[in-house]
């Protein structure tokens, strides 16, 4: 089968070291996986261009042969870009057709400039949810690469990182980069049996990054392992990438919400949640069930298009006037329905944000991550979304869990914790903002107890 | 001749976007200067990989030719490096030989890093004086060379970053590189008839950079015009280059000190200097005579060794130990004689410099910048070295004035303003700490008319 090698960024890294493969090797195992016409390639970018990933695999062999490749874990690999960041000379669409006759970016997004400078190749731009705005990765436009579980059904493969995720299930790149206002890395990765890393947002820069809602946005990762993703989003953060180590899984304490975070759950995703919990605890780790009942007040800050709504709003007056006509309807409605929010509703919101936080962080000292299913149900057939009303009920699902960080302005990540071939689930370990390096050392260490087959 | 064009960066830089040149072909103009027997390379450089610098541009132009280079005005081209920067796996000899058996740099520097990254050519690892610790650019380890004036008769280049400056005026790179602890970017520069950039100590990072005295390091570059070293610095400090817009020369105000900086002037300089001055003024600017009696004060600073002695001793501590015969015996003895300053000396030195820094900016309030010789004296000959004491002299008439402005943390530029062929003299322009952005364009505005044929 075409396309790289289902290995982590690690491994091929030091394959690369090693010469036993180049990253001219790499980056025709991609072209030739995008380009295979009974795959997905087509739906999974919205723009890729051959020759470009060629020169840049070429320049990369040419530099690590001569030494003159700077020391990087993602040097000489492809990287898939989500269709919303700023890489210079290429046109930033966000998934949409309304911004194709924008000028191409004259800068690279900070996070694209550093991706570049570790010697990434930047592997083609993927397909997403209009503007990032749903959870689902349906797009009308581009059409919507299928989920690689149960492919002959068709599935959904989850957003709005929809092509960021099948990018790499489908071995297009070695890791993906995407953005995540509420759950948009998360619930693709979840969904696609990836592992997917919301980090906290001042991490990394939003610039040259198309918005949703800045106040929830962050730009984040979704590869085959915690090591993936924490290198990738260090790289984007400005840091020097440090191998990820895991500690005692009898060090671990982690609270487990009982309320809230798992209603609506499908027989699979609870079979899986439950047996990863019960690994976890064999494997000595503390698991302390909680009730948080201010959880629920969370949907407070999404009541009328809530903070998401209040945000996206005025983003998108001007392109609205001038060619909403042209926008996916779904997106447009949830556009058209925020636009009664005041800015005093905004500052409202805000507030009671902060109030939230506070209170949750509160209820929550003491313990490393909260646990919860990512997503409450396996993905969904794409048949499932003909219907307005469905539609909207499933999104809602599907961001109800992973948004639970965004609105806590904290860091969370999704780790595979199905059996190999079942159902992809995902389990979600979250955690408060700036505890991004603990909660790298926790996922690393609950991977391989939680899924054996994926650590 | 061999040896990339005389022009600035900017000029370089359209002809590689217009096509009308190559990475490679400057490039392999750079080596065939570099490698001239007749000419300085086997001096200027301390270590330089032919094949490496090939690679590096060869992966440029693959890059350009499929729009995968992001825009910098550094793109491909050859930029020479101090040989006191971190550049991942080449190891930091610091233009000694007793660092020789140091394990490479794992990492690059920042400075360099943000080189790499906007697609600079690293071009060699230039000469220097030993650790830094001299201004006038003397090697006895790999020689010196010699300044570009005057060849034939054999003339100091300045220093300590002697090799970066010729590496400039013998086409051998396009830019260079260095470190400026007390002038060693400007006195080579204004020796050699360049345009020498020191930055607010704080714009660059000085992680990856082997220290001479923390307090006062600070890293700059040399070049063709003040654009060529803006662009660099700018680059250097993570900052996004913006072309340099010059004023109305009658918008300057510019302080010129009667004290201090004009002692021992000779003659050539002098009359260059107050050309200089002159052709300021019929432009339009004015230049207010000022006495600074505070600045007369510095040299307590520099009192026994000084704050750089103070700094200096205790970093090369176990290096002398373990291989202080191997030394160049004037810096050896200058790390000597700093020993007896106790740490309780060089607190009273740093207190003492925060007075007089607030002195002598409270005495320069309204003006744009100050304006004296770069050097007060022409490059003297090589023979006039021979003499220890001789040797001190000079080098503290080098060093008096450049230091002025790592003194006050401030930032200062020399700039060519002698006739084409005769002796290079250098204006230089200073301000204090953070003015970086309105200096430079106090500097573009008076480089063309101090100096018309280099401006």
């Amino acid at each position: 089968m075409a396309g790289i090698a289902p290995e982590p960024v690690s491994a091929l890294a030091q394959r690369l070291r090693q010469g036993s493969t180049t990253s001219e090797a790499l980056a025709e195992a991609a072209i030739a996986a995008i380009e295979d016409p009974s795959g997905e390639g087509s739906r999974v970018f919205i723009e890729v261009d051959a020759d470009r990933i060629r020169a840049q695999a070429r320049a990369s062999d040419l530099l690590r042969a001569h030494g003159a490749l700077p020391p990087s874990p993602l040097a000489g690999l492809p990287v898939s870009i989500k269709d919303l960041f700023d890489v210079a000379g290429e046109v930033t669409k966000a998934g949409s057709v309304v911004l194709a006759d924008q000028p191409p970016a004259r800068f690279d997004a900070p996070a694209i400039a550093r991706l570049r400078a570790a010697g990434a190749v930047l592997a083609g731009r993927t397909n997403m949810t209009e503007f990032a705005y749903s959870g689902v990765g349906l797009n009308p436009h581009y059409g919507t690469p299928a989920n690689p579980w149960d492919r002959a059904a068709g599935r959904i493969p989850g957003g709005s990182s929809s092509g960021a995720a099948v990018s790499v299930t489908d071995a297009m790149a070695a890791v993906a980069i995407g953005t995540d206002t509420g759950g948009s890395c998360r619930i693709p990765a979840a969904l696609c049996g990836l592992v997917g890393l919301k980090p906290t947002a001042s991490r990394i820069p939003l610039e040259g990054c198309y918005p949703l809602a800045p106040s929830l946005d962050s730009i984040g990762a979704l590869g085959r392992s915690v090591d993936c993703v924490a290198t990738t989003a260090a790289v984007m953060a400005g840091e020097r990438p440090q191998p990820v180590v895991p500690v005692e899984p009898a060090q671990l304490r982690i609270a487990v919400p009982r309320t809230y975070v798992l209603d609506g759950m499908d027989a699979e995703v609870g079979r899986s949640f439950e047996t990863a919990l019960s690994r976890l605890s064999e494997a000595g780790a503390t698991l302390v069930e909680v009730v948080l009942d201010d959880l629920g007040k969370l949907p407070e800050l999404s009541a009328g298009g809530g903070i998401v709504g209040a945000e996206a709003a005025p983003i998108h007056a001007d392109t609205v006037a001038r060619a909403g006509d042209r926008y996916d309807p779904r997106v447009l409605a949830r556009i058209e329905f925020a636009q009664k929010l005041t800015s005093a509703d905004h500052r409202r919101l805000l507030r009671r944000r902060a109030e939230l936080i506070d209170a949750i962080a509160g209820e929550c000292f003491g313990f490393d991550a909260l646990a919860m299913p990512t997503v409450p149900i396996v993905a969904p057939l794409f048949s499932e979304f003909d219907d307005d009303e469905r539609f909207g009920e499933l999104n809602r699902l599907l961001l109800r869990n992973p948004t639970v960080f965004n609105l806590l302005d904290g860091c969370a990540i999704s780790l595979p914790c199905h059996e190999p071939g079942a159902a992809p689930v995902g389990l979600m370990l979250g955690s408060f903002g700036g505890r991004d390096a603990e909660l790298m050392r926790v996922a690393a260490t609950a991977a391989p107890i939680v899924g054996p087959s994926f650590g």
